[in-house]
């Protein structure tokens, strides 16, 4: 029994109870939201009790996921664990583990655990397409039972969900490589998928084993993200008939992972035009009946490398505002590098801003409070409180004292010109009744 | 004859020219803006042959401004020099120095010359106020001769464009301050206006000499950029009925600038949530028949101190998108600290992501050029490409090498997993035909 089909069965289980407690939302508005497919909970049965209630959907908080792990050009264990921890640190809601070089194994369960107890994700077909080239020289001698066997492996581990790149239909992918797409595939494990189908003039077996896939998630009762191969890797490429019609294939796997009883959502860009976000969530939350929506950035210029967690902020707290309920972060390092700790930790905060933006949209009630406290903080000139407040404390503090420590009342920005301390003789205090409303 | 008044009489003029060409629009598009107010042009004639043309408003690209400046706990003269320095090299439009400590005709013409050749603005109350406090003890001495003559000055001085709290009138700053804002008035020029109107019982200076002030800016044909006293310092007080108070009033403003012949330019907040950000624009548009709008952020969450440069860029780019003309900077040490030089660098740059993501909708036709081209070069792999087309070249090479010098083709992000080098062998050539549509 998975959580999907006890709540469409009418059963509000304590998980659920816990969802609407985490979220200060009704058990009730949790379980139609599960029912509909609407929400989903990170978890996989197997480590349930070692991971904190993360629910992702309509009517929940705007979640936030921290991609880390090694590439093949950099195998640094501790480097990525030290990441997962500042990930956590620093607030994010998941952590994925994109590893691709070294022992994935090994890296994985280091990963997990440093990470706990948040959530943890993976993109299974990279380490089914590197162990084989480690065993056989070449990632293309993999086979389905290969793909399978590792999404297995990673069930039977605990990870809570997985990005399967089941929507690029071979057809799909020899289109896509032979378009004049700025960049034809910029998701790898799609680029995987798709050089394997073009070398052996196969089906994406990852399509055309969904069943058996949905069995396996079932058992687990983990979560299936639906990744997006054709994702425009350009703001040129956004929206075209491959993105779209990517898309389409998805939203009929979402009704296919609903229907055998299996939690799903679905992930999205990428790179798109700020007028064109909106829309973006629009479309995707229409196709599929309000699926869970994961998306990566989206980044609204292709220019700002270096600054891309600024160019993704921007694109994130705008889709998660009208509907998006999961961002994946991006990092200062996209498009250049692997990210360092400290950019782990700048993407992180980048997109806890922006989910936050989010939420003060989406749920006032919930996510005001504290940026009504801060307000009030400021305007009695109570720094500790300020910093406490803020997102990333170490930082504010940091800041706070970067010419030396400092023990003015005001900051270093307006000395003694600060607007509180110069008005503070006129202002109405404690005790004084308010003021009339303006005529 | 100022370029407005040259601009209602239908003259096309070869500063008029001169925009055009650097905007990529006609000379008739560009002396209509300017004839209805809707543009500006950012210059002083004292100094017009010293400064490269910046025009700002409807059809312009988003500018960026970066405020620097010395405050009464920390004057250094040199980095303040440096920050006009840096903010040039990394693309800002502007340069406003506020200044508030050490020697200030010095420091401001020391700034000045570092940033030319783009255009200065001041907030000249800053200069009245404080010169008196040296002289006299205090500044609430301040008498209104003080505050003119310091206009004068800077005018004199071929200082471009000038915040002058105009609009805060007697009645709504003894209000404001009494009120239960969470900040009653976050604007230092503001602040001291108000306080030294509730300590004289006068009403405000630059109002009841504003057409003295019209008469002044006329002769060199500076631009007045209109401030607002009481926009909201935290996302609670985001439009009530000070904020729209005061926005009123600064309305009937532009419309007496604009029956004097002088250029003026509207100011906007501040912290503003996300989903009112458009609606902000399109008032503020709307009341004044098109003003430029230049505005502060807007910050869309109160939380993000030590990062609301990123908190700033998320709705400067909804509002430079929707309209707003003209995005002031917020640097990292916003609400913390005076900015450091490397903080003004990420305050230019994070605001120039937001000018951009905006101005790819505004203009698609000039502004999506660099990004189709960025995209190409991904690619093709072509590094020496993107570094070259990323906002900050130096940023984007430093991170490309940050764990060493790298000669991989691909980057340590994916490795020999790159899309680009997967995809490869299948890859339409330069020589094939384009593949038809899809079904």
């Amino acid at each position: 029994m998975t959580i999907y089909k006890d709540a469409r069965n009418g059963r509000i289980t304590e998980e659920m109870k816990k969802i609407a407690e985490v979220e200060g939302v009704d058990p009730e508005f949790v379980r139609r939201g599960l029912a509909a497919g609407r929400i989903v909970l990170l978890r996989n049965l197997k480590r349930a009790d070692r991971v904190k209630t993360v629910a992702v959907g309509e009517g929940m908080l705007t979640k936030v996921n921290a991609n880390i792990g090694t590439s093949n050009t950099l195998i640094d264990v501790n480097m990525e664990v030290e990441k997962a921890k500042i990930a956590k640190k620093y607030g994010a809601d998941t952590v994925m583990d994109l590893s691709t070089g070294g022992n994935l194994d090994v890296i994985r369960r280091k990963i997990m655990e440093a990470a706990e107890p948040l959530p943890l994700g993976t993109v299974p077909i990279y380490q089914a397409f590197m162990d084989v080239a480690t065993r056989k020289g070449a990632g293309l001698y993999m086979t389905e039972d290969d793909i399978l066997n590792t999404i297995e492996k990673h069930l039977k581990d605990g990870v809570d969900f997985m990005t399967l790149h089941a929507a690029l239909t071979r057809d799909l992918a020899a289109k896509a490589v032979k378009s004049d797409r700025a960049e034809p595939i910029v998701s790898r494990g799609g680029s995987i998928l798709a050089a394997w189908m073009l070398e052996h003039g196969k089906e994406n077996p990852l399509l055309s084993n969904f069943d058996y896939i949905l069995e396996m998630f079932k058992e687990y009762d983990a979560v299936i993200s639906l990744g997006d191969s054709l994702r425009p890797g350009a703001l040129e490429d956004a929206h075209d008939e491959y993105h779209l019609s990517e898309l389409m294939v998805n939203a009929r796997l979402v009704k296919r992972a609903r229907e055998a009883g299996v939690q799903v959502m679905l992930e999205g860009p990428g790179h798109v035009p700020l007028d064109r976000v909106v829309a973006d969530v629009k479309l995707a939350k229409r196709l599929t009946e309000g699926a869970p929506y994961y998306i990566l950035g989206p980044l609204v210029t292709d220019i700002a490398a270096g600054y891309d967690h600024i160019a993704g902020a921007i694109g994130g707290a705008i889709a998660a505002a009208h509907g998006a309920d999961f961002l994946c972060y991006v990092t200062p390092a996209e498009h250049l590098n692997l990210p360092n700790p400290e950019q782990v930790r700048e993407g992180v905060i980048a997109f806890r801003i922006a989910a936050h933006a989010a939420d003060i949209v989406k749920y006032p009630d919930r996510a005001m409070k504290v940026d009504i406290e801060m307000g009030r903080c400021r305007g009695r000139l109570d720094w500790e409180c300020m910093i406490r407040l803020s997102l990333d404390p170490d930082k504010a503090r940091e800041i706070r004292n970067q010419y030396g420590p400092t023990s003015i009342k005001s900051c270093n920005m307006c000395g003694s010109l600060c607007v509180f301390l110069l008005l503070d003789k006129w202002r109405r205090k404690k005790d004084e009744e308010l003021h009339a409303p303006l005529a």
